[in-house]
């Protein structure tokens, strides 16, 4: 376990000139799996056979934070093998922004696109969930995939007393451990199918660390309680119905450790059976960029300005689709606006210890 | 040669329901291409072996106007290969709408989207120009593309006297053609290269016929002749500059019928050393659908309403490159209103013979 890997300093100098403080953390977290990478790349005996060399990211939403990640492992990977050809496909819903990936990949934005300089390289995009399968029977030879595989395939049923399963109890917390371990088992038995025997696996995952510790809950003020409470404090204050409070679930589960490892451990799993096994796991916090930030100004205002938005910008859609459509969409839409402005001015009048730490297992697996 | 394969009561039946006007001709040159599809697939010889099929549409839009005939051509080649996986590929350049051709193959949207319907399928995008390599070496069973090879990779020189090839004389023209063969011949030389040996590619490209007809350019009123001459118009009315005018070239060229096949019936050719054979071609003009409709309720301004955004949203940014970058923005967005303006105008008042009928080659081919 490596805790804090990153300093202020990393994110600046990393950060500079291509990345939003929005993307900063997601991309220090991708990029710092590169020894992991690298590792399982070595442990693939990679042969120069001249066969196509397949590669994915699963959940890459623009490409832009695995950018610097992929291109160096495609780059390693056509040093060991430079007679193969490789082919790169990034993956996510249908609904995801492909036209952008594929800009970003090839050198017609800012980012550093990698494909004009690496030879004999096919660049693909699949718009199928990683919930099913995306690539024939052994046809993937390492796969990828960060912060996306804690979306659950959908709602097991309400949480009454939280927005979110970290905060969840009983028979309602035990109804998204289970969707949470079957749809992980499923992603799972996708990806062993898809792999070739010997290929390889890196998965990054929100999860709950050995501490307890999850996205937004390290130290400090927790980001779902808040989330949870401000929430609730609309239902009370009629601004909202108890009703709409309690539809408003994230369509999430964090796995912890021993979740994660399960299915590669259990020898009764299907997983297991189809031949995958973990290599490595383990948890990492990065600091929140936008926390890094506020302790070097001090100025709890833009705070407040520049991290809503992003918060905003993953979970808006979750408490929108918590509200009745009995309402007229504009009143729905204030609701919204009224929501975050209330996390703001908590925010602007209580930043010390705000931010959204992310909590990762990065694990390594192959397939037998 | 099969001239004016459809009628109007075929396009109606077609279209209905999911197609509009704007897109029912190129459907329509698609399906008619159905017999050609199956027999390339017969010649084929697919056996069930159990390895991947992969097929592409190039140059695919947003998926649409194939997606019946990519339905049935993976449902034949399915029966013909129960055990085989299928992979189906489209390609545009980055800037398409590839969440729309996803969305339509899902079958997220009322267009007939196949792939829910077929077992083992796995569809992909590329964002990478057909005048690259999008593939592999061999890895390309079955290629397909409509109405887009006619795009040149770049305009090789001005045309002084006309705004599109079909109107250009002298070494002005000798450019395009050239431009048109190059282009051609390195389009074919990368499916060769991609096409497993075997491999069939049918290929429906605009063209000049055996009658030297072409887009638009078939009975009745010349549609890039009218381009011409009301553009040209504007310059002579002061309305744009005569540079501006010169400036302005569609970036295509419309091969004949001998120039399509040069490639691949000369020894000498790359391509055909390469092992791509023509197996047939022939010519199509299919009726232009707003002519059709206009034949049936007889309303000019309707006629002119219908035609004129669909001539636009596929011809206005050449016209808007040829502008001057010392003019406004809206100075320029203008001159464009009032050029389309004018040929709205012009069909309102001279409704007879207007239209913008298609002229395809239909060419299938294989690799030895």
């Amino acid at each position: 376990m490596n805790d804090k890997a990153n300093t202020a300093s990393d994110i600046r100098m990393k950060g500079s000139g291509y990345y939003s403080l929005a993307t900063t953390g997601a991309k220090i977290v991708i990029d710092s799996a590169m020894p992991l990478i690298r590792g399982a790349l070595d442990r693939m005996d990679i042969r120069d056979d001249g066969s196509v060399f397949a590669m994915a990211d699963m959940g890459c939403a623009d490409g832009g934070t695995s950018i610097d990640m992929v291109g160096q492992a495609l780059r390693y990977v056509r040093e060991k093998a430079p007679s193969r050809p490789l082919t790169m496909t990034y993956t996510d819903l249908p609904r995801n922004d492909f036209s952008q990936v594929f800009h970003n990949v090839h050198g017609l934005t800012d980012l550093p696109g990698y494909a004009p300089d690496i030879d004999n390289l096919y660049v693909f995009a699949s718009g199928t969930s990683f919930h099913q399968r995306i690539f024939p029977d052994n046809a993937l030879n390492f796969g990828f995939s960060a912060t996306a595989s804690h979306y659950i395939s959908e709602r097991p049923g309400p949480i009454t007393n939280h927005v979110h399963m970290v905060g969840a109890e009983g028979a309602e917390l035990a109804a998204y451990t289970e969707q949470g371990r079957a749809d992980w088992e499923r992603i799972l038995g996708c990806r062993a199918a898809e792999l070739v025997p010997g290929g390889g696996l890196v998965l990054l995952n929100f999860c709950r660390d050995e501490k307890g510790r999850y996205l937004g809950g390290t130290e400090g003020v927790n980001m779902f309680h808040t989330f949870d409470r401000l929430w609730r404090e609309m239902a009370e204050d009629g601004a909202i119905t108890m009703a709409e409070y309690e539809a408003t679930v994230f369509p999430q589960y964090y796995r912890d450790i021993d979740e994660c490892s399960a299915p590669l451990t259990d020898p009764n799993c299907p997983v297991h059976k189809a031949g995958l096994r973990l290599d490595h796991i383990e948890t990492k916090v990065i600091d929140c960029p936008y926390r890094l930030d506020y302790e070097q100004h001090g100025d709890a205002a833009k705070f407040a300005r520049d991290y809503i938005p992003t918060l905003r910008s993953w979970s808006e859609s979750v408490f929108f689709a918590g509200l009745s459509e009995d309402r007229p969409l504009e009143e729905r839409a204030e609701l919204i606006d009224h929501y975050f402005d209330s996390y703001g001015t908590f925010v602007r009048e209580n930043p010390t210890g705000q931010g959204m730490d992310y909590v990762h297992t990065y694990m390594v697996m192959h397939k037998e």
